[in-house]
């Protein structure tokens, strides 16, 4: 099974903030970012693994800065880490004023998923390369959160 | 400000997995569930503090249970403590397999949730008036949480 | 095939009034309530007779009180009589508005849904087994609903 | 306020049913198709008020022929009477088979909806016209429904 | 193979402009519209073909009035020639203001559709035979656009 | 009016495939395309122009390769030229088959956007500064278009 870095499988997802995303004060819910937190999750885990995933966990999330309708959000996801079966993926949530330009880091959570085979039972997935410092400092902190568990 | 209890304010929502909440096996994805946890979240939220609320954290939530499209999802949400402007509460998710009546817990998760005036900053709420045990026990327990931050 | 009795089927919807779901006045559209209305049914009969079930009839509904954005709408269902193969549904209507507590009933419904088989072809259905006397007397007045047929 | 006539104001809506329109079987649930009836209706009463409005009530609705994922469902409406500030409103449901070309006329449904002004109440509409003979014959039914009640 | 005239497979969509359909002024987002009249090409080229079609191009498209929420849209798509396994359409969107009454004719487009046998591949349609002077004008005009690629 | 790059403004949005993006034969329908390359170049626009922005046109279309449902859809939209008050963006799409890894470049586009002032009169946007020789070479051919019409 072919080793791949963090690189290879980060993605980028840009959102319009639109009227059903918002509470009655024109901010995003909180659930609608979950929601586009998980699919971005789980894009990189299947592009990493090459398989149909399932969210395992996801770390507590706080949402700090309102998001306003009309705003753009950006996620990025990206590998933390490969056991044998399941991913560690690092998300970052940016908000950006699309009037002033301004860009906000809103949220950063730390999600698990498990590659699954076609009966829907874990199956293995590729090891992966840290490349950069920041990546392998990842790699080790989340290698030692895992096997503290 | 009127004192409320937690069973004054308690919701259950119930939802059918539909085609597009599903992924290529044909099991919820985490983002639709989580989606759906905030608005249970929220509305008990309002309920308690009569206003516009947001979200604030949500605790580590984990995926043990795949739930299949077709199934009926069930959250039931509770205050579990008022502080001045923020809410703790409780939640349960449950799927029920329709064919075969079989329910299971597959989801705890405790959120936070500020209440805001129409400025959008924060606002007082009513105290939370604990009535049975469990409930006494979870606002002890909330209470010693939020002391120690 | 296990009596069951209405209590043990009946489920609670709630939902959050969002801006697509309103006119331009930023009232809820009446077609958004069928279409929640007919969810909550199905849910109820599926639970009943374990089945897939279609949608065979709703009585005449009454769209008395306006119903605004970001109000909760409370929809509890319930068996009201079980045929060979079809089921008669009780829907009732509660519109909460969040900042004031104050909660309507704004529509009361009948419904009828026909459990299936997998060829999509009427199917058995448990008998019903009414508890309280509001139930028996519901009981009685749909059978007599039904004779007149 | 000028007079208008049945044929002035009547639309035709096309959809195609999509998959998180159906149940398990793959058949189109009754709430979409009672959303699309509620909208159709809609547009033919502002059309003929000139004026948002709101859905009074619906007439009972039975849904004979399952209407299959994939199918066009077309919905015609057409006023049938307008009161002082309420109109009266006939739907057509055909489901078209695309594969086979035949269409089924799967239902019918009697609306009524009331214009409002921008405080939200009652509103007067023009007088309805009728002018073929299935239309005079159905304003005249229609009257006498209304003068019963 | 039976031959099929243009009136035979036209379609009339009518459509509710919606708050999610809008941008931060209160306009149609193009991507909506687009959305729209690619629906209504696909459910002629279907009714032509009588089996699944793909998009295979959409000209130039220009949007020159700004179309508002609340307004209604009316898509007319119709059948302009038929080749061996292709289909070219002809779409016309009005928008009509519900408050005036006014309709204009904001934009027109020409898509070509291929059918699908069920692997996917190109399958024959029936030729088209046009009726009316127009019909037949855009009959002759397709046809050299088409001789000339 | 500070002069602006194509690089500070680009943008990548990653969609999933889902049921209700496809056709019978699991193929995302052109519609739902182009309805997320509206929204991935008007928020390109907008950053450039840090206004609320409108679709002026989109050139033609063509749809070669079959996209597949759970497959990624990959958008990329970068700033071409800006004149006055409009700007011309160009778009990439790719799809990636999450399976196997391979991604095909399925789409290329040409969009013009306007910029609006709260009154949704056209409003002037900054001059775009091109770096890359193929930058360059974009911008140059955008303005002899231009200049021909």
């Amino acid at each position: 099974m072919e080793v791949k870095t963090p690189s290879q499988t980060e993605i980028t997802m840009s959102e319009l903030v639109l009227p059903n995303d918002t509470n009655l004060l024109g901010n995003l819910v909180g659930g609608r970012l979950m929601y586009w937190i998980d699919i971005a999750g789980a894009l990189v885990a299947s592009r990493h693994s090459n398989k149909v995933v399932a969210t395992v966990s996801i770390d507590n999330i706080t949402f700090k800065h309102p998001v306003r309708m009309g705003e753009m959000v950006i996620i990025k996801a990206k590998m933390l880490y490969a056991g044998r079966t399941s991913m560690s993926i690092s998300i970052r949530v940016y908000a950006e004023n699309l009037k002033t330009g301004s860009t906000t880091l809103t949220n950063k959570a730390r999600m698990v998923f498990v590659a699954l085979d076609e009966n829907g039972n874990p199956s293995p997935v590729p090891p992966l390369l840290p490349e950069t410092n920041e990546e392998k400092a990842d790699f080790e902190k989340e290698c030692s959160i895992r096997s503290k568990k």
